[in-house]
């Protein structure tokens, strides 16, 4: 029996709790957490700022910030109605990377508005998680903040988005063996994580990229575009110019961010190369069934929901990534750092544990942080 | 043996941490904790937005927010020094009072980005407490978000302080048999303590009340002041114009909110009228020791720490108001509002309990929540 998430939620009246370390407080206990023995603590921090790391939660907080306008599949649907979203992505943090993760629903939509609020409440947090914030707006927002905040800020829709799905890629490849430096790949949506997805692929190796919009596909000199397009125009395949339709002939991966629910049809997919590989992320309802994926010729398909096998979802990644990134103090999430952790995850399942219908880790696979810290310290340790 | 509080804070790392109200998540549990099924609890609360007190934690989390501008006795410290003190806070509003309180510690000092940064946030939070920011600043500040924001504004350093304070008179007078309304006050420090201790106390009954700050007495008409002040100036006794020795002749009670160590010298305290009573309210170190106190005559003497008997400290008071404010979904915190909560602590010690170093219940006393809720629960029927 499902339960009704409704009265679930009712229950539990709100998903999370700011809970205190310590149990038990005595009048003794309160003299060294408050006054007046915190004011040792808070003298040491005014002398040496970067105490605060060893002295305070900010080496594990992170901020989730959403203005609510691109909640899941529903849209602009404000904050109020966005914090359900944000406190289930905190206990995931709290269960899968031990974070403490404070969910900031604003009450604005304006840009300047909500970068000037992150860089508000920058103090108390080791890094900011932007959330459900609408495309391209939400890539603006997060370049200004990255130049500006002295924390990273880690946009989960577009850069978890890719890394999960670069994972599953990488495995799926390993499955039909191809190699990813000479297929064709699809992708459909260039809101932010179909920008990331670009990115992240083409720095994977991706020679034959194309991404579609709801123009078509997106070239160098198309009409109707922004500054993001045209970086994606720039290190995708140059002389593509069709619809999706005629993108996906002999395409090896499709990679669905579209949110369009059964865009992808059983003809799209026949006219694939051998072996075609469908990644349909839009939640909740993908771009195809993998009922129908499968009935069309697919030999692999994901999903970002929880109701079919192959869990293509950030939530996979995100906790594991930020307790990595805290950890670490890593400020610049480049794509190097993105990279790294996708191989990690990719990794995590051994050759003989994948199959078709097991391209990816378990979110519960408890060797993935250790995988995921793993690469990044050592790409850390590369760089310097 | 007392804890060092650098090694203390050092060990824990961090004093709170957001927890999950779920112990264990399921796959199963994960499709309604967050998606697909919590689309469902974002549309409810997107049809019905009331509907986001019970089906998220807004109606259980304060943001603590303070600039860092005013920290414990130790002036503008800045917001990450700050932190220490905010997370302590935020320890007690659990373990007193249930509350879930974030603190939000800020970048910026200035008045229209506080105001701004506190609007941007307001969708997560059922109140807001006004924490360590500089006076007058200060209560600019929770004037205009007090007309601004749906949520109560709730001024601690205020407020708080002013509620235990008078809770603290009303019993002490109690035992020295005299009665407010015709006793003489002398309150010293005009920040927002002064400012509020000024308003409670005349609010409730107290003819003569004077307030001192670096000038000497505040009067109607005098230099160097504020609108504040001027509001101060009309409340207190009109004609009274010296310096703090002079003011204190008669004076029945002394209350030090000054943020000077060791103001109050035996002298004064020897010209009060019979039985004087003492609350040197300032921290870390009073106006007067309660030992230095007691040999100059006082016959009732509190602080603010936790060192002495009689604690002063509005620790005593904001988990168990906000509780209640939370609860009962009280919007203005008036005087009638603070005055209630005041006699509500003062009442939880009977007659036979009070004694001279017993002037109110420890932060501990469990009947507090009870007193408390209920006086304003009633106060909210009489109203309507």
């Amino acid at each position: 029996m499902v339960k009704d998430p409704i009265a679930f939620h009712k229950k539990l009246g709100g998903k999370i709790f700011v809970q205190s370390k310590l149990d038990k407080i005595t009048q003794k206990d309160i003299k060294i957490i408050y006054t007046p023995g915190v004011a040792k603590v808070c003298k040491e921090i005014s002398k040496d700022p970067k105490q605060k790391y060893s002295l305070t939660s900010k080496s594990n907080n992170v901020a989730i910030v959403t203005d609510g306008t691109r909640v899941l599949g529903l849209g602009n649907i404000g904050p109020d109605a966005a914090l359900p979203v944000m406190e289930g992505k905190a206990m995931l943090y709290r269960k899968y990377g031990n974070v403490s993760a404070y969910p900031i629903c604003l009450s604005t939509t304006n840009k300047k508005e909500i970068i000037d609020a992150i860089i508000a409440i920058e103090p108390v947090f080791g890094a900011i998680n932007i959330e459900d914030i609408e495309s391209p707006k939400v890539l603006e927002i997060a370049q200004e903040l990255d130049s500006r905040l002295k924390i990273p800020v880690f946009h989960d829709d577009g850069q978890g988005t890719a890394m999960v799905a670069l994972a599953a890629v990488i495995n799926s490849l390993k499955l039909v063996k191809k190699n990813i430096s000479n297929i064709k790949i699809v992708i459909v949506g260039s809101g932010s994580a179909g920008y990331w997805i670009a990115k992240l692929f083409s720095h994977a190796g991706c020679k034959n990229l194309v991404v579609v919009d709801s123009q078509g596909a997106i070239y160098q000199g198309r009409k109707s575009t922004n500054k993001f397009k045209k970086e994606i125009a720039k290190i995708t395949k140059p002389k593509v110019k069709g619809s999706l339709d005629e993108c996906l002939i002999d395409a090896d991966v499709f990679v669905g961010v579209s949110g369009i629910k059964n865009l992808l049809k059983k003809e799209m997919v026949q006219k694939m190369s051998k072996n075609p590989i469908i990644l349909a992320l839009t939640n909740p309802d993908p771009e195809i069934t993998p009922k129908l994926a499968k009935q069309s010729g697919a030999k692999i398909v994901a999903t970002g929901s929880y109701n079919y096998n192959n869990q293509v979802n950030n939530a996979l990644v995100f906790p594991y990534f930020m307790r990595a990134v805290l950890d670490l103090r890593i400020r610049d999430i480049t794509l190097d750092v993105l990279y790294s952790a996708s191989l990690a995850i990719a990794e995590t399942l051994s050759q003989k544990e994948l199959s078709l219908e097991r391209i990816i880790p378990d979110i519960s696979d408890k060797r993935i942080q250790n995988r995921v810290t793993k690469s990044l310290k050592n790409l850390k340790t590369a760089k310097h």
